[in-house]
């Protein structure tokens, strides 16, 4: 992976982007003091607001640094610029990896900036917390869109949790949004509940399929395909054609078995070739058609609220687990409680009293 | 319901059985003091023992009870029953109202009990916590299960939340085995999170469907059908043959479309007509299939354990969710919060910072 992220670290230097794999909060001091004349927080977010890539990712670095000084920095320039954000629209994308995401995600990505589109790319990636690496630090495919003024490419943050990972990505989506960028493209891979994280924080959710090769059963998990507002079946040329519009049918008479979504949104099942660039005008058209239904029917709007709410619970409720089971006499004793339940002495009600009592 | 609950009241006193639907506390410590020889917990546990349905009935009864006293009683009992429990297949059956569920549990129930089971019924349905009604209360098609020695139907347990329910159910289940029913079958209608509820204390998920009618695409919540080792097409006779033999062919592609269950189980689809006694053979054939798969690959055991585990967390974790949300600062910081949110004025990250500070 190294290799390849420091290629795209070389070329968003050159249009003025800082390196964006920097995750470790010592080492982003250490970059930061060594600059010279290092912006402060005004100068951040008046850059941001001109549409200032430099001082959009020294900010999304800001975000990403685990310095408490520089998350108190990142708040504030957050807040100014919530005001600004909300104006994109947010599509995640998500596929086994194999099934040409990053292709996928060039070609939509150039089509766009060909239509006039600002457009941000970012990444969900729980992986990236343990091996450091990133979905979207490793990608050679994206080398057209990484030089295109337009478009503006970062990595998954680390952290320690997926829940540190969303948050990060939801806050650089604000910024990237007051920045200017109209629509934000959001990428994750199927690992552990990265695409229900992603879900929540996009309003068209695409799902990437290979046709054949008994990819229908495997790698997706389960309530995936009941996420997705569009499957798009990928590498759809030369002999995979007749596959892939088999493939076609069977998903479309699937989707048609699930019940109607709240947004109105009858999910669409298209073929694309990403790699010839062939079913990408579509496949916007549909993102658009999406847009317009569920901006008249009021859903995009309630949506979003509906998932600031989600992100206010959830952040809540897994601070409250997070508090009681770290607690170290609780830990030992919820061991007991669940030996004493494998051997039938309790039930897992019982046990549970007993846990809460010694909160 | 009323009318048709003391009719089965009637029916399972005539075999020995306390009157099913009080959980009304008061009313219970009534019915219990009025009693000449109330048995004690010792009487009552080597009553279930020995298969007795009065201690049964009257032990199911202190678990559905609101007086702490009676709670008490009850969980000497449960720790005393679970050394002799575990020992059955347990089977949760869902559908929409009107697929024929109770037709469906009345053909199973009698074909199972001349196979020579025991077999007890449960519900659980959220709905009777506000209606005080219930869906087992008001069946005219067990009449013949009602009557039959081997069989024990028990309606839905009243509680303030679905939680409490499941509590309740999980308990009963207990017991029931402890009793002697190697059979467990729990029914339930799909209100809220009553399937999930279910699929969380069963061994085999049953779904039931109709064809045509456009019932694929209506009442069926998201994720029901995933979550299904069966669908089976009731009322599959007459000039509905044809369509439920289509609908067949249909789930079965949609189904082959999900990733492999943990089980290794391939959930299979069936067509019956429960009122004409149709492919009700068939169906236990299927769960006796799967008992004997995934008992001879440990997911039988495997999956009893992580519901265990599952039920442990979840009380631990509501409770800990309704012991941070019902105090009276934290209610109204949260609407504040909600508020600045919906204004854009902070992030969900940033509110729920605020909130957990006040805990």
């Amino acid at each position: 992976m190294a290799k390849k992220s420091k290629k795209i670290s070389a070329l968003q230097e050159k249009k003025g982007i800082s390196p964006p794999d920097i995750t470790d909060s010592k080492a982003v001091s250490k970059l930061i003091s060594k600059r010279k004349k290092q912006p402060n927080t005004q100068q951040l977010i008046d850059g941001i607001l001109k549409g200032n890539i430099t001082s959009l990712s020294r900010a999304i670095t800001l975000i990403e640094s685990n310095n408490p000084k520089h998350l108190a920095k990142a708040n504030i320039i957050i807040e100014s610029c919530l005001p600004h954000a909300n104006n994109s629209i947010r599509v995640g994308i998500t596929g086994v990896p194999g099934v040409g995401k990053s292709t996928f995600i060039e070609a939509l990505g150039m089509h766009l900036t060909v239509l006039g589109k600002k457009v941000a790319v970012l990444a969900v990636d729980p992986s990236s917390t343990i091996t450091k690496g990133s979905i979207l630090g490793d990608k050679t495919r994206m080398e057209e869109l990484v030089k295109n003024k337009n478009a503006f490419i970062r990595p998954s943050a680390s952290g320690n949790a997926l829940g540190g990972v969303a948050r990060k990505t939801r806050e650089t989506i604000i910024l990237c949004e007051a920045a200017g960028f109209d629509t934000v493209l959001i990428e994750t891979v199927g690992v552990g509940q990265s695409e229900t994280t992603v879900h929540s924080m996009v309003d068209f959710f695409l799902l990437l399929k290979l046709s054949g090769a008994g990819d229908e059963l495997q790698g997706i998990k389960r309530g995936i395909i009941e996420m997705a507002d569009a499957i798009v079946i990928n590498k759809a040329d030369g002999n995979n054609i007749k596959p892939a519009k088999l493939a076609k049918v069977e998903f479309n008479s699937a989707l048609h078995l699930f019940p109607e979504k709240s947004s109105k949104w009858q999910p669409k099942v298209t073929l694309c070739s990403a790699l010839h660039n062939e079913g990408i005008f579509a496949i916007w058209e549909m993102v658009l058609a999406y847009s317009k239904l569920t901006k008249a029917n009021k859903f995009f709007e309630t949506n979003r609220k509906e998932q600031n709410k989600y992100w206010l619970l959830q952040t809540i409720e897994a601070q409250l687990k997070s508090d009681f089971f770290n607690l170290d006499h609780i830990k030992s004793e919820l061991l007991n409680q669940m030996r004493r339940i494998e051997n039938q002495e309790t039930t897992p009600f019982s046990a549970a009293e007993i846990l809460l009592k010694l909160k």
